[in-house]
């Protein structure tokens, strides 16, 4: 089939999808579980000869192991399934419902999107996960994988797509798009795709959002901050800095510039080389950071620079207005950080900090989907609409308004005569 | 001041903006409507010189009409003023709270989006309208307004930013950009505007949503469709289709199309026929409809046509399903009616079609955020991400993740002694 064809497949079947019940979709997810383990043996040939191909064409290290899809990591993909079947329906729910007039009901109902498209690097085990989250709120899925997995995708594809069939998913609710060049074309795909969500490299994601009008849930990159304010606790402040560095420090949640009132510049300064050192972090600093501890010299360059690596970049601020300053500059919306004591400077911070995840005296590695409680995680967007930071099914919803007469006529609540409207909130489910 | 200068400073003003409280803004709101009086003759004199110009440059009835801002369009202004000063803040509202663990709370807080960019034409009256909502919502506006409604626009621009100011507002809250070609420069302007609303034509919103990667609210088109179903109450059916085609005809609520099951075909046509000519409506007509009434043919350019016209295309359709099918295919996601008696039906219909208002038994024409009783709109959305369908303040809003600890760190939650989470939802406000 071409790319066209399966896209159409896809929105036909995300109509019958958004009206799938909770029973047929958790159906679906069961038979997702099991037929990955009855398929395990085809999964793992497909798979060892993606690895072969790859190792034949020197991808390195890193990437052989995202590359990789064995029983650990589909025992860990169908713990997510799991976990999405003890899930509420997100489908359905009445978010709002009110009177206009007698029998006259007006109801907001949540709703699935239509046809995601997530285009993703390597990882296999990405689109078992995306795929659970698709079917599980409703949606039509259209994936498009990395080459180097072609082998292990297609077979994961065909197992998953033909388990939901069997449940009683419409054919085509997930379509898999094969060869390099669908990326181009997936992002033409306005008319169809609804929503795009990109798994991979800051790079990966940017090409994607800037070559396409279809929305897209993510984040480029995450330039996090943690801001030592003149009232902070000195200790907690240092071990902030560390977790919020050194905890893992290749993720988008790892804070990347460390600002630092001047009134605590000298008793900060020193203690924090000292903490960060024996983590064998690597310190880059301002000036004024200079005059006071012995670093290379960090400047406009480190600001915008997502290193998650073991470096950091520190910068003294004359005030909790210059520390809002620099994050609202430099950082890219995602995780910000204030470490102090008084809580009317927290508040300030976070009123003011133009940031997904604000953050007081707590680390910035809790930027989560799984820590913050969601159940079940689909990215971590910085746009500033629709869905902010750590994004659970909810971002794979929308919302429809249905309204419920008896014949009612506009004509009547206009002119003259015109019947007023009640707008009585009423409390009752949309049935 | 430059384009990049005007955004900059609003971009800097929405930071205030987003922390104002709500005295400050609804003090600034009612400095609009006193500012707006005290100013009168100053904006008469301006749009006089409008009006003036676009006379002479001929522009047609309709538009002068739009451009006019006379003592009852600056009432009406002001009476939708008054209603958003008793509206609810609705910056800072929790809407989702929980316990991480002992003392590390979560809370999920509204919050405004930042700049929206609006774009509209020539009516001076959207600008006193979506300054209001911006204002009242904690977002900073950049507007764009028609060249024809130049004078207009600068003085109510100026009126609106100084009694803003005067209130508490930032200095550049509300900025305004003045040549033809700041539309395009607008349209770029992606690190700094937020959202854009355009106001316009639908060829005029079409032209924004293909020319900017900026998210845009609106909508560009309404096709909206009016099913009757083999189970339609006959009479019913007649006047909700003369409702939804001709009380107000030049509207994207308006249907354009009528679905008429086959069952029902000979019976209601004839009826349609003789309610819709008495109305002055012209009909054309399937190959199936022309069998049954002297109508002229519609075709595929038809069902593609949003009339806003006296003007209607009539379409036998086999099945419930067809109709839904056409629906899908031809409608913009705005509006569209079932006429049946039958619920399950009713419940069939408004859960495969994929447009923003789904009615059962009641006019299109009340698909209206006045009627929907959301207090104000902020326009009509056919989008199927952030907000659908009649859009109230809550689509100028975001949500911002704030977290509160006392020193919690990651590494203390993962690995072999990991702390579990405890994800216990508190019913606090955030504060």
């Amino acid at each position: 089939m071409d790319i066209q064809q399966t896209a159409n497949q896809c929105k036909t079947a995300s109509i019958s999808m958004s009206s799938l019940s909770a029973e047929i979709k958790n159906k679906a997810l069961a038979n997702i579980i099991s037929a990955l383990k009855t398929n395990e043996s085809a999964i793992r040939d497909a798979n060892k000869n993606d690895l072969e191909r790859a190792r034949k064409e020197n991808l390195d290290t890193p990437l052989l192991k995202r590359l990789k899809f064995d029983s650990a990591k589909r025992l860990e993909a169908c713990d997510g399934i799991e976990s999405l079947i003890r899930l509420a329906d997100p489908v359905g729910t009445t978010l709002n419902a009110v009177e206009l007039d007698n029998g006259l009901e007006l109801y907001k109902v949540s709703r699935p999107i239509g046809v995601i498209g997530v285009i993703f690097e390597s990882r296999p085990d990405a689109l078992v996960q995306i795929a659970a989250l698709c079917l599980k709120s409703g949606n039509a899925v259209l994936l498009k994988g990395g080459s180097e997995a072609s082998e292990t995708n297609q077979v994961l594809a065909q197992i998953i797509h033909a388990a939901g069939v069997d449940a009683g998913c419409p054919a085509g609710w997930l379509g898999l798009l094969e060869t390099r060049s669908d990326v181009d074309r997936m992002l033409q795909l306005d008319q169809t795709v609804d929503l795009i969500i990109p798994r991979g490299s800051n790079a990966f994601v940017k090409y994607i959002m800037d070559h396409t009008r279809i929305p897209v849930l993510g984040h480029a990159d995450g330039i996090c901050h943690l801001y030592i304010d003149r009232l902070a606790d000195p200790d907690m402040a240092i071990e902030l800095a560390v977790d919020s560095k050194t905890q893992y420090v290749a993720v988008c949640n790892a804070i990347e510039t460390i600002l630092v009132h001047r009134d605590v510049a000298n008793e900060m300064l020193p203690k924090l080389k000292t903490a960060l050192e024996q983590k064998q972090v690597s310190i880059l600093g301002c000036g004024k950071t200079q005059a006071i501890i012995d670093v290379d010299a960090a400047g406009e360059k480190d600001w915008q620079t997502e290193y998650l690596d073991l470096i950091v970049s520190i910068r003294v601020v004359d005030s909790l207005d210059q520390g809002l300053s620099h994050i609202n500059q430099y950082g890219s919306g995602h995780t910000d950080v204030i470490v102090t004591t008084d809580k009317s400077r927290a508040l300030y911070f976070m009123d003011r900090a133009d940031t997904a995840d604000v953050f007081w005296n707590c680390s910035s590695r809790f930027s989560d989907g799984f820590r913050f409680g969601l159940g079940a995680e689909v990215g971590v967007s910085t746009n500033k609409i629709h869905a902010r930071g750590p994004v659970g099914l909810e971002g794979l919803m929308i919302y429809q308004w249905r309204m419920m007469g008896n014949g009612h006529r506009v004509k009547d609540y206009v002119g003259e005569d015109a019947k007023p409207f009640s707008h009585t909130p009423i409390d009752k489910e949309f049935s």
